[in-house]
C-alpha cells in the first residue's frame, strides 16, 4: 500500500498489531515516538500487566486532552473475516482490520492532527494532552482510572477531553456523545427450599417465587429521562436455577441484570426501588451490587462549541448530542471535572467481524480534530 | 451375620449385588432360582441392555402378581456412607445398603412369602406371578413397559398387581398407594431477540416476555383434586437463559416444568390451558410435551380388600389409603385392567445415603404378603 495519507497510514501500521486486551504490542511506541518528535513530554505509566501513558505539550492555559485506547477486542473466529483481521486492507474505500473503527483510526487521526496542527502552530497557547490506555475493552481496572488518579496525585487538571470513541452512526461527525448513561449491574440470588417437584409442599419454588417480581421490575418505569438522557432501563442478562433433573425443585435461582440510567435518578435511587419490589414480594435473597459507571453529561461549554463548529466547518453537518450507548472511559474522566466529549468514526462494525472504516472518513476526522484545536487553543 | 430370617438373608443377598440401572448383577437369577425351586414356570425376557423376568405358578383363576425391580439408584459419594452402601449392615435392628428399603428388601419378602403360601398350599388356587425388572430407576423404556406388552401378546391378564414400592411412612403398612397421579412434563424455549443491555429498543428480552406468564401459571389453580387425589401441581424445575456476559440480551430463555395431575384433568386439558396462557401473553414460543404416566386409580375391590385385610390381621393397623408421591411402574400396569396397590417398607429413606429399612419391618412384610396371598386365593 503506498501513497496513503499520514493518518491512513498510521491506522494500518496500529492495525498491524494485534494488540488483544491488554496487550500493546507496540502501538504505544509508536504513538510515543511520534509525539515526542513534535515536542511532546511523554510518561509511561504501567500498571500490572497495562501499558498506559500521559503525553503533554505547551506550557499553560486550556489542556485539551486526547483520550483512547490501542487494545482491542478478540476477532472471534478470524477463518470468518473476509481478510485477514490484523492484515490492515483497503477494499473498495474501507479499510478492515480489527481496531479500525474501535479506535486505531481515531488514534492515528489525533496524532497526524497534531502534527499539522504544531507545524503551524509550533508556539501555540494551551496545552495537548494525550491520555492512553491498553486496557480500555477489559477490566478497565489498571487503565484510565489509574491514570487520571496519576494526573489528581500531579495536580495535572484536564479541562476537555476529546475521546476518540466512534461516535457516529451513519456519517462521520453525525453523532458526538456529550455524557454517558451510568451502569448499575446486579446479581440476585432468590433463595427457596429443594425439593422433589412429587411433593411441592416440602419445597419452596424460588422460581415461581420470583416470577410476579420479575415481572414488576421489567414493567415499572424508573424516569422519564431527560432533554440528555433518555429512560432509565431495567433489563435482565442471565437467568439460572435449576439441576438439570426434571424431578427436582431447585434451592435457588440466579438473575444477574443491568440498569443503564439517567441523571434523573441515582444509584442509590435504584437500588433502594429494586429492593423494596423485592421484599413486597416477600422474597428471601440475596443481591450483589456492581456499580460500573455514574452517568456524566457536558451540557454546554468551550468543547462541545469547538467541536460542533469544526464538525460544521469541515463537513458542513449540524452534530447530534447523545447519551445514548454503552459504557466508556469518559466515565472516569468526567468526575475531575473535565468536560468530555466523544468523536470518533461510523461504530457499524465494531467488535463484529470484518470491523472497518471508510478511508475517506479517517482523513475527515483528522481535519475535525485539527479544526478542533484551532478552535479551542486558537480561539 | 448368623441367624437371619430367610426374608432378611435374601435380602442381604440382594444388596450386596451392586445392580446400579439398569445392571442386574445377578439379582433375577437367585430369585429365579428360589421360584424355580417352588414349581414357577419362568420366563426370561431380556429387552436390550435390561434383564426382566416373568415367573407365574399355579393352573387357573384369579392372577396375583407381585411386581417389583432389582435395580437401584446410584449411591452417590460411598465415602458419606456409615458403612458401604454394597455390603448389606445390620446395626441396631436397621438394615443398611443401597436398595434395603426401595425395593430389595420387598423382593425378598415376596419370594419367602411364596415359599412359605406355596409349602403350605402346593396345590392352592389361583395363580401367583412375578414381573421383574432392572429397569425401574432409569428410563424404564426396556422394563415393565416391554414385559407387559409380551404379557398382552400372550394373552396373559393380570387381575391383581402388589408393587413392592416402599409405600409406608412411619410403620409397615401404615400407607398403601391404590394409585398414583399422572406426570407430564415439558421443555418450553420463549424466544426473543438478542442484543446489547444499552440498547434494549433493538432487543425483545424474552426472560422479561416470559415473566407475567409464569407468574399466571405458577398461580393458576388446575384443579381442586377429589376424593383420592391431591390438587394437579405445577413446578418449575429448571430455568436457563443468557449468555454468561452481563451486557447481553439473550435470544431465548428455557424454561422446564412439570405437572402431577389428578383424574381432574387430563394430559390434553392440561397441554390446551397451558398455551392458552403463553398465548395470552404474546409468547413466541416452542413447547416439547413429554408425558410421563397418566393418572391411575384402584378405587375399591378385591386387591384393595385383600391388602387392607392383610395389615389389619398382621399388625392390628387401618391402612390409609393414597396416590400422593412420585410415578411408579404401577403406571404401566393399571392400564391393561389390573388392580394396582403399592405397598412396601418406609420411605424416609430412598435414594438417599444411608438407605435403611427395619430388619422386623421386613419379617412383618413377609407376613403381609403371605397373608395378602392367602386373603385373596384362598378366599
Ligand atoms: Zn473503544
Ligand atoms: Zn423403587
Amino acid at each position: 500500500m503506498t501513497d496513503l495519507s499520514p493518518t491512513l497510514q498510521l491506522a494500518c501500521d496500529l492495525i498491524a498489531r494485534p494488540s488483544v486486551t491488554p496487550a500493546d504490542e507496540g502501538c504505544q511506541d509508536m504513538m510515543i515516538a511520534r509525539l515526542e518528535a513534535i515536542g511532546f513530554k511523554v510518561e509511561r505509566l504501567r500498571f500490572g500487566e497495562v501499558d498506559n501513558f500521559w503525553a503533554e505539550r505547551g506550557t499553560g492555559g486550556t489542556l485539551l486532552a486526547f483520550a483512547g485506547h490501542t487494545d482491542v477486542v478478540p476477532t472471534g473466529p478470524a477463518e470468518q473475516w473476509r481478510f485477514p483481521p490484523f492484515e490492515p486492507t483497503l477494499h473498495e474505500g474501507m479499510l478492515y482490520g480489527r481496531g479500525a473503527a474501535d479506535m486505531k483510526g481515531s488514534l492515528a487521526a489525533m496524532v497526524t492532527a497534531c502534527e499539522t496542527f504544531v507545524a503551524q502552530h509550533p508556539d501555540h497557547p494551551g496545552r495537548i494532552g494525550f491520555l492512553i490506555t491498553s486496557d480500555e475493552e477489559g477490566p478497565a481496572v489498571d487503565g484510565t482510572v489509574k491514570v487520571v488518579e496519576w494526573l489528581q496525585t500531579n495536580n495535572k487538571k484536564i479541562d476537555c477531553c476529546l475521546v476518540g470513541e466512534p461516535s457516529s452512526t451513519h456519517q462521520v461527525g453525525d453523532v458526538i456523545k456529550n455524557g454517558r448513561r451510568g451502569s448499575l449491574g446486579a446479581k440476585l440470588i432468590v433463595k427457596g427450599v429443594q425439593g422433589h417437584v412429587a411433593y411441592p409442599h416440602l419445597a419452596d419454588n424460588p422460581i415461581h417465587a420470583m416470577a410476579p417480581a420479575l415481572t414488576e421490575l421489567a414493567a415499572e418505569m424508573w424516569d422519564g429521562g431527560n432533554d440528555f438522557f433518555p429512560a432509565t432501563s431495567f433489563q435482565v442478562s442471565n437467568i439460572n436455577g435449576g439441576t438439570g433433573a426434571t424431578n427436582v425443585i431447585p434451592g435457588d435461582v440466579e438473575i444477574v441484570f443491568n440498569f443503564r440510567f439517567s441523571t434523573e435518578v441515582t444509584e442509590a435511587i435504584l437500588r433502594e426501588r429494586t429492593e423494596a419490589i423485592l421484599k413486597k414480594h416477600g422474597l428471601k435473597y440475596q443481591v450483589q451490587w456492581n456499580l460500573s459507571g455514574q452517568p456524566f453529561l457536558t451540557r454546554q461549554g468551550e468543547l462541545v462549541d469547538a467541536i460542533v463548529g469544526a464538525i460544521e466547518d469541515i463537513e458542513g453537518r449540524q452534530t447530534e448530542l447523545s447519551t445514548a450507548g454503552g459504557t466508556s472511559d469518559g466515565r472516569f474522566i468526567a468526575p475531575t471535572g473535565s468536560q468530555v466529549v466523544e468523536l470518533g468514526p461510523v461504530n457499524a462494525t465494531i467488535h463484529k467481524v470484518d470491523e472497518c472504516v471508510s478511508a475517506a472518513d479517517l482523513d475527515k476526522l483528522h481535519r475535525i480534530y485539527l479544526r478542533t484545536l484551532e478552535r479551542l487553543l486558537l480561539g
